[in-house]
């Protein structure tokens, strides 16, 4: 199995921007607990960060043909991309969303997202774990289409 | 640790109703899975289903003094309970919410959640197996208050 | 054929709150005329009155199994319930809402329905001849699928 | 007694429009159960149909002393004409509004009444029934103005 | 003159529920205030607090034909009982509205009251002094319908 | 000069429809009055009314050529037509635009006027004395486009 | 009969003030032209303009007891004073609303009219004219209640 | 195979209406253009223009049994009616809507299309070559359900 | 201690003014209760009347440094007024805002309050009564800040 | 003359993507088809497709000083950029947006289109064919600025 | 050159005012910088500061003949006033809006800017600064039209 | 001091694009008279112009631990992005917003400010000037944090 792990805008920042909000783990030091991750569950990893929402499709897209499921923290694109919601769409691979924080108990302009919507779950608040259990979501449902429902 | 565990309206139904959307699985079924889960973590555990918004907010006040973390599933009350939200709040205790299934895909009218913003995280679309996360994750949380953030 | 007829919260209260636009007839008057109705359609029936959400909801999941079909009046719950929409929705069973009044004239706060989306059919205005009627549709209906949608 | 049956714009196409949503009874067949229900109850009938909305309210005007109630099936116009509520709030004689289907279960666009705030009653998915539902409602209701309330 | 004082959900929490926001007063002991207060005024006073709405409606109904008058705290369902609001008009004894906070300095959703505009009038942001002042008011009223207007 | 009197739907039932709020004056009545104004002024007149809006549309078209000014009452379709505005825009006559009420004082569906920006003036809640100064209104400009706006 | 004549924010500069939309005409003309118009009709006028809205609400006071009729044209003051309303409707004096020009066909922000609610009737659009006609108005009516309504 | 062209209301006026908006060329012009395009691609048509929702309507029913194809401009109907959007779904007939002008371009009340969900296709903003377009597509898709799609 | 009582618009009114809604007391008398009131807690009192909203801002400011509270009806600019907000703000002194009638209970423009956000409480719908329960209110929070709260 | 085609994101999916949605038409043949129109046309293409907002912009001002017209398909970026919007009004050429498919026909978030009130046309829901339509419409105009309008 | 000041509600309390939020600066201090630099730039000052909607009218109403510019605070009367948007509007002389703090950082209810339209620029969040910025800028353009655009 | 200049989407069309909008000044001009202005207050200075989204958090987050202040004009994104207001939160640099124009007085889509939240100051309308300002103003508060604010 084959994953897609994709990063959105700012959280090449992570450990620097607001750790009062978003703590003091890195970019770096997620991507080598989920490849550890990973590793235990038999899939491959391609971990990514991008800041534009261009480039978010882009990867989206190179994800064809390869990646049997994407794990996405789209990050501010969750609130205002159509772009990456289609991409998402067209590919058609299982996609999980994880948000470190709640943004439900955030500001107003972060309680739109259009991503869910194409997604088969979400994961919010559960901090930098929540990319491991939607890893491990992704795994335990490669046997069964329906179990990823 | 002790926790409790919270089902909403209409979720002793589960397996019999509306399986295309939520699975065969049977309440029964998740509270034994959750306690061997909990068994495995150390934790006490109180399995409760409401259907009344009222018998909901009592229950939660009995977690007073009792329980270290709630994970609740507020069902058809995630969209128009302030009353629960407002019981979550006054016991101030770490709450985790889940939802089998994933309200951004469905109706308009579940797309407004008056329960995640007193919520530390949200899982959503993990089916079953998102009980075991929250449990999980308040379990983890316990040994210090910034770690449940 | 078997059919829960519940009333909701208030209805307790008929001939005697508000008679200028509820009218003076009692709500035990009205059962005793469908319980004629019902021998003269030779349908069994369980009439029900309940004050609260959740009660509602345990009414309607205890006709699961023993009936046919639903007539409810969910009065202010009409306005309010999503714990009980998904309730009618669940048990999949024949629904047809009943109302006393025509609530599409009177206060803006009753001109949303959240259980009408989950009915076979709705009847206002009619006062307590409507759930007659009601009654005699689902029976009607009771040969056949088709009929009854 | 005298009641004018007006039907909205594309009734006329009953039977052959979109059968899966509105059956297959025509509406011949709908005048000839009415005339018959009519017989039975000692009241003469004017059955009309119309496509515009000016021709609607012709013939609600017409209606003008020579009928003592309306049974209206506004289809398409109750969703977008003030002239026919209008019209039946000038003549004053009690009006029932009929749906062959239930809107509230259908678009968004038809979730909105103009017509039933001026109606007494209001009668939605009981398919061509409805239609007799409504005369009798109005043949019981002759006899004083109270019981049509 | 005999008065209800009905306290709705979470109420039974005061003291220890979020101290910095309600204060650290108890139910209890607003209780024995108001009886106090009762006594001076030689009104009987009955006192009950319920986490329910459908049990805030049976209270409500059960002051019929006992109480001159009811002091109601709604709490949460200020802010979305429809069915509360129908029993308080349904008993037609002269209520008052009490707030131990302004809601209005609060959060968004607590701006809606369903309840206010069938009370005679609202007390809102004196604290437990509030119950008072609204027993005062309806003892004062007793003599002549006009004065409680 | 010469000048249409366009008469929206139902107010061929002025005098009989809703006196209370339309008084008691008919339309006939109206119309000799306005004729009498229009000797007085000499102005050629044409009256009309219509109840359909593609009816009113045409009386507007065949005013092309012939009218010099327009006086409408555009009633139920001052609110819901884009077809008549559409007309009154495409001809390219002064249009004045009367009302026997005040809509402003009425419900909240006739608080959107369509119409009213299409025109130059309007008046509202004068009764029939309206269309006289509408009509004077227009005479007096004929001299000078500039009065006229 | 006596009438005020009171003319809001911004009138003093008619004739000066954006003559594209307001024309040429001073406030001083327009006065004149209204005495001639009450000397021909038996009416004593008092003309005054105000700047403020406190003002204006004084000079609507002042009129208590010595005026039979207002004419007012509120300016800015139409769309954001509940302070002049509330005036208007408390010395209970028929009043008249009249604009130069017609605000459905200018910005958004003048379409909201919090003043035409309390008014007998509304005239815009007809430049100084209509003070004229408003005034006639109202001395066409003294005669009569009824007529003024 | 065999169009119905169906033109909306005050589309009779073309060449003469607003010119600077619409153009010079008459609809006769464009009904001769039409034809000639119809021999080239051996299509019988029928062109008519009506000012009337109801007559509108009409026409669509009339197309019933005849017509293999619809290009119709609803003009000011694409904004309000539900009436001529359910004949359109009635008929089951493919349609295209065509607009001469671009309303996404024009004022607000133009941005809502009832029409447009029952349409193939949309052509905005070609002038009058748009109705040829229409044709040549519907011309197009004879052979296959599918590319008409 | 020290308070200003503010009233607003209108009030000086009151007694004349709408008293089927007012009541029949006069701003003199309210002003002579709460000196009594005032006498018997050892407060000095200051009541002014105001229509402007300037003016009432003046009122405010210039209770700065002098009063140690402000009783407050704003009357019709609870709705309107940003700038009697700013200055209640930024005087800094405890401030409780009356209504003689409950504002819910009325017009939708009423429901807007933009005043009561920087007020310690709020009392609608006692009459002039609710005067003197501000003024009590205020007086025996005078030991404690934490009481005034 | 010269055309840039400017396909935006995801559309370099074609074919593969959502088929039953978007045909099985690609990208690649959408160009050759567009190349053999433009051979036809004695036009000059520049095919280009971007999946990023600020991609486009380039692309749209890197066609200034070259191209005489533009074809654009925004896709996504259709409701939510006004940085496009910016750069085809900044360049001001003629531009013409096609879709594929009826956006009218879909979700809620596709109905607003920011891009369409900076363009000549729009043509939407002909395929891969409404490319060649914008293609034509160009190229006809090209001889005059009022036949592109 | 001749330049007005004019500061809106509550400035003359700065520096006293919320200090947290506005700095320590009074009134007088600011303005006898701007004199400073009005010397250094050859600038005729004249200061005002006004608490009243219609005294702010006033003051602006009076600069007509005298002043070559205006800066003003509008303060409060940002969000509520149209009568101090019609005075600017209609005197027509260049202004320039000045706000010590960012609005848009603040309340929601202080995000809507009535007067911002109708001026040539906006400064805000620079503190007292920002009063020199535009008065420069007003000098600067004094020798051309295009420059003070 | 160093200073990050960020120009957004489309400026660099500057003098080109819609001149009688944005004037016939260069960003290469613009870029130049800052350079004169830095030398001048002793600042360095980083120009950079970005037509993507991405790009521009990317330059954002490039001035990390380089810049000490920001002037950013985010053009279209002003109004679409919450990316670039996410990092110029993340970067906790002191920033202010800069627009040629002022969007107030343009278009409907251009009044929403989503950076304008997370900024220190926002000058609009003062055209190339603004820059310069912006950079006096962070230079002036490079001594105190609390200038700055």
């Amino acid at each position: 199995m084959r994953v897609l792990v994709l990063h959105g805008p700012n959280l090449n920042l992570l450990g620097r921007r607001e750790p009062e909000i978003y703590g003091r783990v890195t970019l770096a030091e997620i991507d080598a607990t989920l490849e550890r991750a990973a590793g235990r569950l038999g899939v491959e990893l391609r971990c990514l960060q991008r800041n534009g929402e261009g480039e978010m499709v882009d990867a989206v897209q190179e994800a064809l043909g390869w990646a049997d499921g994407i794990v996405v923290n789209p990050a501010a694109y969750s609130h205002t991309s159509v772009a990456l919601r289609d991409a998402l769409a067209a590919v058609d691979i299982p996609v999980i969303e994880v948000h470190l924080t709640n943004p439900a108990a955030r500001e107003d302009f972060r309680h739109r997202d259009l991503i869910a919507g194409v997604c088969r779950a979400v994961v919010a608040g559960f901090g930098p774990a929540g990319y491991v259990l939607a890893l491990e979501r992704l795994a335990e449902a490669r046997g069964g289409g329906e179990a990823a429902r």
